[in-house]
């Protein structure tokens, strides 16, 4: 077979180690070649592909990002152009089924996310033997019980809070770490357990700065004089308000500024007298070389990948399932965001072993 | 409740995240007592204890070892003791049942692998009420899916694979790395995977040194000039056979001279002509800093064995299915060897992306 | 000889090796009782000391933070206190002097940055007898050839640059990471090289955005469509300027808001279309394992402070000089600022190698 | 000018961050065309040259061997050709000197160590014009005061005792841990003072058994059952006489069977009756990402070795001398090893903090 090969979306540690699988399952099980399409789809509108050799993925397993670079703007459906009249979009899906063809491909495998998998999927209407390996770091995917990139993340931030626990605890002080996670807290749950933090703010549960006072106070009662707290981008206080407002001149919309940690960590301040500081991880935990575990899962989703496109099971993205690699049709994982189980055994750990969610 | 800990058996990342999930769990969930018994049950025969507060667990959790210390050669129904007349065993098993009463315990949680569970078992008849946390850092235990540790031991050989591979690529060099795993390849076959092992031995697939150079030949074809090994330290050549024999002189019986790794080694050098280096990494695997995958695990096991001991559950061993922690009795959790399963899914990967168990 | 020790002001990791080197040398070599003060000045001005003893000190080497506690608050002769009528400063010098005979101490060693090394020498002139060991994460002292913590510091921006690195060329962005260095430049200088960034933005050197931009279309001609960017903290530009003004309602004074990284991220983006990021290490930077240069260094000062105690050489500080460790008169280590040489040889390298310090 | 490079030897972290600044600071500085030569010497034997540009350098920095390939066994004056009637030595020296003008080289730098670098300057009488780098992984080199690589694996072998430590206090045992250094034993001292290593052998100072079951049982008598043994592979008792002779059946005579290490490990089992480990770390040493120390040092001198080039300072080598890099006759430079000395302050710390050199 020829089979081609795309990445999409945000980074995620793991991405090589997929692609170096496919390629050598391609080598020695099948005898497939395979086709690797830059940028995620923008290589099949602007037909911009290589072929992926042994040679090609030599070395790659240890490295961070893709070595097919990846793009999370470009959905040829809705492709933005910018002319002489301002930014319009038009389909250009046409274009990416006939580069599909000229590269005389017998099948794409799709490395990526929600959206990504969905823009994937809709190819199949049009003809296309679609395969699916799932992306997401957030871990915040139904269709699969862990994806790749996930434990590399979580290893970092526990990294940085071994880093802020002694520090913390030789000055005193209060230490907030904003990490990803938008609308799952899974990368904060896990993190807040293994990095030793004393409190965690997820998206799931709303929070109370009050509550996280009493906290903080309860541990002083105890000698601790120091708190470490993990926060997940996407966590809200209970009333839904921002705590600090911030009027910014001058700067664009898309800009960032002051996120929910910095705002937590300010708050913190003024209410318990203890100097608070707060750190953003942001893309670190997207980068560097994959964990042991996230290396093998993306080994075992790329050389699964490659079998399904045998079997011609098209159409299906792989997903983990009670340990074992399974097909699962791309029409019923879409769409559906696994949220921190609020009944989960994770949970009851969290608030068992004395961490506060701030509720 | 007043619940006893102990740690016996090998060394094991993550034995002080349970010893300290156990401590925060007793005191914020059921306010308990804690008592750390020294020394594994050796502890318990010389009556060695003293209170695990929530002081004296603060920041353990990134420390390897374990802070009660462990031993895995004192048996109390077979305690070895040396006087004039050479070593005599006796049963002291009843000192330890005194102890435990002298101490007021409810309850006694015992961390351990196959043979200190096994002796921990054994107490149920002497009307103690025992919990267990299984404990083997090559994850050979078949009552649980995966136990702690052993992705701490999986980095560490992973981390040494990625230095020896661009040494052994630069100077054209076979590298063999011999890693733990007696009668169980677990750690060799993850880490070959995580590592970009090009050749894999493992007690379960006994070898053929033929296969191997040809495997080497092979790569040398398509102009990779250097090959790297695991070799799980129980691994055997078809035949059984040793390939080296070797007499040493004045050296006592439980001396450990070159293993299988470095027989392996220099026998390729040998029949190749290629340069080949061994490493052994020996306890290496054991220690440091648990990963954060290790540390979420041994904190819900921690946890999860003080609500058992709350239910009443003794007699039983906590452990992992489908992402839960159940428990498990513990007379069908012991002595149940979980090898690598040849149909199973991380063999089909090792085999489909071309990585030879020699065989 | 019965010593005292203290460390004080901001994090540094080697601060534990330091306190350990101390400890053994004293037990050792001669024979000496070693006396730990919490928490800097503050515990002599409190009276809280404690023994350090052999015991007290094993396993501490690998541990960030100092195991004595620090604060880089309490200025014994200019002490604030908070009464009814709001916070006034005394002088309880006296009081330090007293708890310093009250220990019955033969000499104090401060481990400290210029402020706390400072107020040390300033306890000659009451009778102390004092030894500095110079701290400074920053390594901008410049009595001493490199000081520990600095070379942690450079190795935790070094690793996240790689991190981000590999995520900035697989999605075509601009990566800014600030990092510590309010006055000099050398943890911007040190980890720019190390982590192969594309410009370095340090107080030395004012800079010109539009020059920054020159550089990231240089390297977008090369096919190169990322860069990464080390900003120090107290990187200004040209005209001295900040480059986005904002208001922010209801803030503290004291809150730090949007630093000049992320003020060089938001404005690059404006000006060339390319997604910009900005991180910002903040404490973690400060914690963490020493490595094992710092460690090394760590050791030898303490050692080498205390042989300096023995021999009377007191109102000095020990420093490194050519690879020998020698005293230095406190009058004149202090107050002497060591900025980045504009003519030295790792500016020299900077821009040798095509780095642009966007000047 | 037309820059050839090329590496000899064994591997040395940092190779690559050399090779980068070669290229870097040729492209920016010089506009100078930088020619690889592959596999060391052999290279220019059987003229196996490509072009090294900008694109061919980038990302190489974090990565450990040498992308150019490198060997310790070609030496064109003395070259082993094997043929029909066994090995033949021969001298193709002339060929290198044809192959240097028919890739129209201006100016060939090497990389290596000192058997490479004494290649390297014969050819000066041979016309070529030659500029040294020094590359040494063991730091025993006089010429220059530090060398790239070290640090990296000083770094490696501190990492491997913090995990030791642990497990060997848990366990109670005796952990040995054969580093490198034949002849001079700096990675030995540095990471022994860097590991907390309560004992260190090395060449420089012959050891007796005796006084180091001394030192275990001194430990002891603190109530530290434990003991971690750093030994350089070179290091030997008083007497000269290895500990356990050993004869080996069938084995190359190459093979390196039971280094000190294990012999050491061995005696001290015997004569402590406590369970002793060897570990080798052995090529894992030499491998692995540069710490940013020996990034920033290998990128200083490929940017001096280019700039030596064009003021034409040939027959030297780069050298750093208290903070700067300067050029260094080759003549004088050769054949002067660096041993540890024993009135050096290193030594000193070693024996002020009360660790033994079994002397």
């Amino acid at each position: 077979m020829r089979i081609g090969v795309l990445t999409g979306g945000g980074d995620c540690p793991g991405l090589n180690a997929v692609i170096r699988a496919i390629v050598r399952t391609g080598y020695y099980e099948y005898h497939d070649e395979v086709i690797g399409i830059r940028d995620g789809f923008a290589g099949l509108i602007r037909n911009r592909t290589h072929p992926l050799d042994m040679n090609r993925v030599s070395g790659i397993m240890p490295r961070g990002g893709t070595i097919l670079g990846a793009s999370n703007r470009d959905n040829p459906f809705d492709y933005a152009e910018h002319g002489n009249g301002g930014m319009t979009t038009t389909d250009v899906s046409d274009t990416v089924v006939e580069n599909y063809h000229k590269n005389k491909l017998d099948c794409l495998i799709v490395i990526g996310g929600d959206g990504t998998l969905d823009i994937a999927h809709k190819f199949i209407a049009k003809g296309l033997n679609i395969i699916g390996i799932p992306k997401t770091i957030d871990n915040d995917l139904n269709a699969t019980e862990v994806t790749f990139g996930f434990d590399t993340a979580v290893g970092t931030v526990v990294d940085a809070l071994d880093k802020l626990h002694t520090t913390a605890e030789s000055h005193h002080r209060i230490m907030v770490v904003e990490v990803m996670g938008r609308y799952a807290g899974w990368i904060a749950v896990a993190s807040g357990i293994g990095g030793g933090a004393h409190i965690i703010l997820i998206p799931e549960i709303p929070f109370d700065i009050d509550k996280i006072v009493q906290k903080i106070y309860e541990r002083k009662g105890r000698g601790r004089h120091f708190t470490v707290i993990v926060v997940a981008e996407g966590a809200t206080p209970a009333g839904g308000e921002m705590i600090v407002k911030r009027t910014v001149e001058g700067a664009p919309e898309t800009m960032r500024l002051g996120g929910i940690g910095e705002q937590v960590a300010t708050e913190l301040e003024k209410l318990t007298n203890i100097e608070a500081r707060c750190t953003v991880l942001g893309h670190i935990q997207r980068g560097g070389t994959p964990s042991a575990f996230d290396r093998i899962l993306a080994t075992r989703y790329g050389s699964a990948a490659v079998a399904l496109a045998h079997e011609g099971k098209f159409d299906h993205m792989v997903a983990l399932h009670s340990a074992d690699i399974v097909p699962m049709p791309l029409s019923e994982a879409l769409h559906k965001m696994k949220r921190v189980d609020l009944n989960g055994s994770h949970i009851k750990t969290v608030r068992m072993t004395g961490i506060s969610f701030g509720d």
